[in-house]
């Protein structure tokens, strides 16, 4: 018998609202014809979601439609969202998670709020203490996993070693054939930099590492993020933050000089066709909606949030992003790594 | 009566030394013939030194040698260097300032030496407790300033207001017509976000903020640091140093992934003769050579650290940095956007 793997989409959160996140449904359930694993249960406003889904002719087959009332703006503040979020399709797509079956959870809302509503409805882990934010990060060897990118901006030892075998167990689920290399996030590599809170994490690590959770590969500076030597990279959320903001900035400013030079003269520009392939394979490598999806770990069931502004296509990477996870036993591994944690201690 | 510049520059530092500094100083030389307001005080082997100019074809109008008899190695601790490193080329080349008549200091040698050395030599100003390494970052508007860059793993919001007044300093120093601009590093724009370092320093930037120091823009979040709507971007060296490696890291891997899509077949690479000379364009605007040279702050006279690894263009671009800023009166500067941080008080 297989688990069917069931997933609650808020369909009116982000951009483009439900539009984007139906279309973003059609083209995972195209790609996913042969698997009949999965269910997705779709949260927001009944009869705008059953004309979506009949103009753009989907089956009906794997898809379920719950109504919800209301939708998380995009103004809500964190501070009042559980007082006013109640029933709207956010919250309902994260209660999901304890009253309807669902395994994962997916928003493309405000993220502050479904932060918030996550950690209220799903309480934390036990054993830890801070939920952190994950993501994906293109490296020259595949991928790698990135935390906490912004939800705790100063973090202890504990937390960072939480995120350490929390990121492990993710990069396991969503890479079954590879193994986890974990590193900290530093500005040398030698053991005796950094702050005193790395220094303890450090030598925490070096003890934690062995071959069935994760080995542990030492610092890591931000120039070497990228070469995918080690591919979990932890670090406490203000740091994390400004490194992904400035890689983002960095490869926009690069990219934009790139377009701007191919364009400025009829040489450049002529160029442009006997590259158009290979220009379209680099853009293709490194397009950010392949990345897209933050996974918030910690909680007692995962929560997914996809970049409010994605596309279809983004917003289908975060749905497939999501049937991994689970497909992977997310929850398990994180489980299994945690307890590793205790047996040492 | 035109003031005369003196720049001191440890010849034997950095890899290829000392053949490496001497075709640089050429290039420096050749540049500034119709100028005639500096002296280039080297300081290293006579004997080699004597060989390298010679060989170059250098004219000894305005550089005098000055012996000196060791060199500081690579492997060389901070913790040891007092001891070990006194008469060396870069101690000397610092010690200039002092009673050498000179006016700043370029070494391309170890950096925590050079730190360490140079704190020594120089000491601290009055009012300043911690030095900052400051660097040039290439935006869409031209170069900013971004410090600290890693002398300081961590920093009150006392530092971070003595880096904002000296980052202001060097900016108007290098680039005379125009305004500073400055923004503080955080994972968000809005007042509330941050650290209460951050909330601190932010609050007593703005009562600072004026048209004749330095205007204060806000925060800045990692992925607008190269819009260049702040031109001096103020973090903690920890932060700093992430934010720069990881900006190197990606643009590394951006090239790397572009030059292999432009080689990968006959078309795209038939494509390069076309687009040759934007390319080249592209490239230099992005020249890491020209972004050379890391300004130690808060002492009592300017360091000039260059790449170890650039080569003789890079070398030169520092040699520049070390006139502009004296040019600019880069002391001058930080001594009266300090005493508007005294008035204010």
């Amino acid at each position: 018998m297989t688990k069917i793997i069931t997933i609650a989409i808020d369909a009116m959160g982000g951009e483009n609202a439900p539009k984007k996140n139906i279309q973003g449904l059609k083209i995972f359930l195209d790609k996913n014809k042969k698997n009949n694993d999965f269910l997705i249960h779709l949260y927001g406003d009944k009869n705008i979601l059953e004309k979506e889904i009949a103009s753009l002719k989907i089956s009906r087959k794997l898809i379920k439609i719950i109504h919800a009332e209301g939708t998380v703006s995009d103004e809500e503040s964190p501070m009042t969202a559980v007082k006013n979020s109640k029933n709207t399709s956010m919250w309902n797509s994260v209660q999901a998670q304890i009253n309807g079956g669902a395994d994962i959870s997916l928003s493309a809302g405000n993220t502050g709020v479904l932060l918030v509503i996550s950690r209220m409805i799903l309480k934390m882990m036990k054993d830890v203490s801070k939920p952190a934010l994950a993501g994906l990060w293109p490296s020259k060897k595949g991928m790698s996993v990135v935390l906490d990118l912004g939800a705790n901006i100063e973090c202890d030892e504990k937390n960072l070693i939480d995120f350490s075998e929390m990121g492990a167990a993710l990069f396991k689920s969503i890479f079954p054939n590879q193994k986890p290399y974990v590193s900290l996030l530093n500005i040398g590599s030698e053991q005796i930099k950094g702050t005193e809170i790395l220094k303890k994490t450090y030598s925490k690590l070096k003890d934690l590492s062995n071959e069935n959770n994760f080995i542990f590969n030492g610092y890591i500076e931000g120039n070497k993020i990228m070469e995918g030597d080690s591919n979990v990279i932890v670090t406490d959320g203000f740091t994390g933050n400004i490194a992904l903001k400035t890689a983002e900035g960095t490869a926009k400013f690069l990219i934009d000089n790139l377009k701007n030079s191919l364009s400025e003269n009829i040489f450049s520009k002529f160029s442009v066709i006997f590259s158009y392939f290979s220009l379209k394979k680099f853009k293709s490598k490194l397009d950010p909606r392949k990345y897209n999806g933050a996974i918030f770990l910690g909680l007692n069931g995962p929560v997914v949030k996809s970049h409010g502004g994605t596309d279809p296509i983004g917003f289908y990477y975060s749905i497939d992003l999501c049937y991994k996870i689970i497909k992977g036993n997310l929850m398990g591994q994180i489980k299994s790594n945690l307890n590793h944690l205790d047996v040492k201690e």
